[in-house]
């Protein structure tokens, strides 16, 4: 199935005792639906408050329910907040965490002057400038191999935090201008009013608040603290404390998911 | 002022006993800035769930705060749902709402076969095609000047229910495409995958539920189910039975206020 869903009620994708997540909201249409329990498993265990757009997931059931009926079938129990977009039949091995080849993530940066009332879930806000192309250029020396420890928190400890990172690009973007003035609802923003700069990470897989951190480190570089060679020496480092800050959860969205053939 | 919201949260622009209120944030806001209660009078009473880009609203203060940083000033005291976008000082006989010259409302469709998320509260969610050349074609009767009773809820009465209605029409727009997939994200959509239908009306003034019942109304001929004859007709009639439906206030947006020279 591919989901999508806004974070902001949610602790996260995975099942939490006492906290509404996404996952047991799924698991429970699951139940409601076909009316036994099956495990939901995702592709991007999404943190508290971080957003979906293309996030996929599986579950075995017995049920004869054909999988373009399941749509509308769990759509029945879910919440607004959360929609199935689509759903296939998979090869009896087929698994959305293992098998993944690729996840795209992209982090979104509002630099309007004053914020939409409307994007405060769904963008981070800064009150200062951004220099986009000094952060793009910054940003190329995370692509490639390498261990990402420097932007991982330390928690759950994984075997190894060598990763992959097949492409990494800040750009600016009009899109939601739409919500940000009476005037420009619906009509495209011309280039020299593109409030929003977004950090696109597409890797083989991703340390825990990986994005958040590497997102943290780059707006050090838009704001003229750091340069890209500051960038480079912190990943050689290795070392936490001298990358940037967690950015918060809520301009984090999970894009894609792109399996083998 | 000029003010964006959210109307989701709450029970409309006016204050009401014991129910979450705009205005009532808002004078909350002003009297922590402040020290003294003012009254704070909109240009339209946005109904409850009615959302605003461009709301206009005055309040008289003896306050020495200049203008220009009411603005941080109130935002400070404000809920994050509601944003002051600007403020100015008025004239001393200046009213927001017996000034206005025209208001514009804007009310939005969407026809995506699946509703994004993040637009639940935002957008009202149709699942039937609309024609909508024939929805504007037929909105064309109601500019003018007209006896609108067919579209007024009846309370609270009003003295009069004619109104001129400057500029009505119906178009499709791609802008929140941004929502609808991974891919498109930012992306401008084709024009054949437009999934937004706007009605726009700007008029001297609006009776209660007005651009909500206009909206029911054509509705039913984007549907074809009524013609423009028809909605010719039940204008005629003056009967507010006759017309279609309120439709619900989350696809509702004041848009802009205009005030004479």
């Amino acid at each position: 199935m591919t989901l999508a869903y806004d974070g902001t009620r949610y602790a996260g994708w995975q099942v939490q005792p006492d906290r509404p997540t996404v996952q047991a909201a799924v698991e429970q249409a699951v139940r409601q639906l076909t009316g036994v329990h099956a495990d939901v498993l995702a592709a991007g265990r999404t943190d508290a408050g971080v957003h979906a757009l293309g996030q996929v997931a599986h579950f075995r059931t017995a049920s004869q329910i054909p999988a373009e009926k399941l749509v509308a079938g769990l759509q029945h129990f879910l919440p607004d907040d959360i929609v199935i977009l689509s759903a296939a039949d998979a090869a009896p091995d087929f698994h959305a965490r293992y098998h993944t080849v690729s996840k795209r993530y992209r982090y979104i940066i509002d630099t309007s002057p004053v914020q939409s009332p409307f994007l405060k879930r769904y963008a981070v806000h800064i009150r200062y400038g951004l220099d986009v192309p000094a952060m793009h250029a910054a940003a190329q020396c995370l692509a490639g191999t390498h261990d990402f420890r420097c932007f991982e928190t330390d928690w759950p400890n994984r075997a190894s935090s060598v990763r992959t990172v097949f492409e990494i690009g800040v750009t600016r973007a009009a899109g939601w201008s739409i919500w940000h003035q009476a005037g420009s609802l619906f009509a495209p923003a011309p280039a020299a009013e593109r409030p929003f700069v977004c950090l696109d990470v597409s890797a083989n897989g991703f340390l825990y608040n990986m994005v958040r951190s590497i997102a943290g480190t780059l707006l050090e570089v838009g704001r003229g603290r750091w340069t890209a060679d500051d960038v480079q020496r912190l990943l050689e480092a290795g070392d936490r404390t001298q990358a940037g800050a967690t950015a918060p959860p809520h301009g984090l969205y999970l894009m894609e998911v792109v399996y083998g053939p």
